[in-house]
């Protein structure tokens, strides 16, 4: 009977063209199940709480993968995992869970910021957008909570893809400033791609005074992904927490 | 009759080998003084407030230029220089001082921090130093306080410096954990080459229980170089204050 394992790590996106394995580009998929099956001595495949773009970052990661005959036990395995892999990846923690539990789909919630650095910032140019045109913050924040009035997002989504709804439960979304950095929180129950980047390009626009904040809603409204802004470029985006029922991290 | 000006900047040293100009490597005052001399039409040589070795980061950092004609009042200065420098160097300020004020004669004290990583940390591979052993770090503040003890810091200086004394007065030595991050912080008057890597190298012996306080301080008293422990890499040191009078931040 296999066992399965839930993992927790976190990388920098940069170097990778994103999560989930493609040809011909390094993901960061890849790379965890080339680790885990050296290390495991058998083919491992991994499944991932979902997919991040070419160059977002996560602070926070699930994967969960089964193996058939565990881990074994005298195997400090975050340890070899954090030697064989490169620097831009690291693992926190990886423990058994019942068969049931699932990466993707036991997962209840995402939380995601996204960085924008308001000066030149030579240490944030892989981990921030740099922004230097004034914004209204106030602005961007009241755009941002006439998300919570809405549940379909086909208006911030990449066309063609496919999920079977549009619909995202918003359970925050928030604008902060720390120093010379904006922060902005957003935790909905599901996403839908490149989602997060096209709401903040669309507030950015916002916050530069050329979209209203009832322009913002119509374009919500609209349902049409030519409506919104551009999306926000990939490297200030970070996943930072998944939500999980209480019993999987027993 | 000439004008001098004070620049303040911030530079990440990955990409460079240190600040001061080298034949067949790219320092930050040589990109400096192109970006400068090109902007303000003629050459323009700067003086920095000290060195920072190859790798070594400055979230702040002082230089002075003197330009025969001042610079043009509708120039924006600081604006141009952000365009045209790479993107791990960014200028805060440019101001006119009195022609005695000098970057580094005038300076007063500099603050350096040490980042250390207790953890594998994807982000910060280029910003600090990885140390996933244990240590002590009560007993590193112990030895760090008994710095204030000495004024004669030739054990933690490189061999064959040009300065006239290796007499240094410190301000400040402390070391402050934050999440899985330590940070050294250490504030003196003055600062000999190496001296901040070499003490943080010597503290982590201690916080290994390879020296005690008692051979941390005989260390100091042999006033021999190859006593003390190895320095810590580069990549986790930030210079991030230099003192100067009241009056030329008028």
């Amino acid at each position: 009977m296999p066992e399965r394992y839930f993992l927790q790590l976190s990388y920098k996106g940069t170097n990778y063209h994103g999560w989930q394995i493609q040809p011909n580009a390094v993901s960061v998929q890849e790379v965890m199940e080339n680790a885990l099956s050296k290390i495991l001595r058998e083919k491992v495949a991994v499944v991932g709480a979902g997919r991040t773009d070419a160059g977002v970052h996560a602070s926070f990661f699930i994967l969960h993968f089964d193996i058939e005959n565990g881990i074994p036990k005298n195997l400090d395995i975050v340890y070899k995992l954090n030697s064989f892999l490169p620097s831009d990846i690291a693992v926190q923690k990886v423990w058994q869970v019942d068969e049931e539990a699932h990466a993707r789909f036991s997962a209840t919630s995402r939380t995601y910021h996204y960085f924008i650095s308001t000066e030149k910032d030579p240490f944030a140019t892989e981990t921030s957008h740099k922004y230097l045109k004034p914004l209204d913050v106030d602005k961007m924040n009241q755009a941002a909570q006439k998300l919570f009035n809405y549940t379909d997002f086909t208006s911030f989504s990449r066309l063609h893809t496919d999920v079977k709804t549009n619909n995202c439960k918003i359970m925050k979304a928030e604008w902060t400033r720390h120093g010379e950095r904006l922060q902005f929180t957003i935790k909905a129950d599901r996403f839908l791609r490149n989602m997060v980047r096209a709401i903040v390009g669309t507030l950015l626009e916002v916050g530069q005074g050329k979209l209203s904040i009832e322009q913002f809603c119509k374009i919500i409204e609209k349902q049409d992904r030519g409506a919104a802004g551009a999306s926000a470029p990939a490297q200030g985006l970070f996943l930072v927490d998944i939500g999980y029922p209480e019993n999987i991290f027993k």
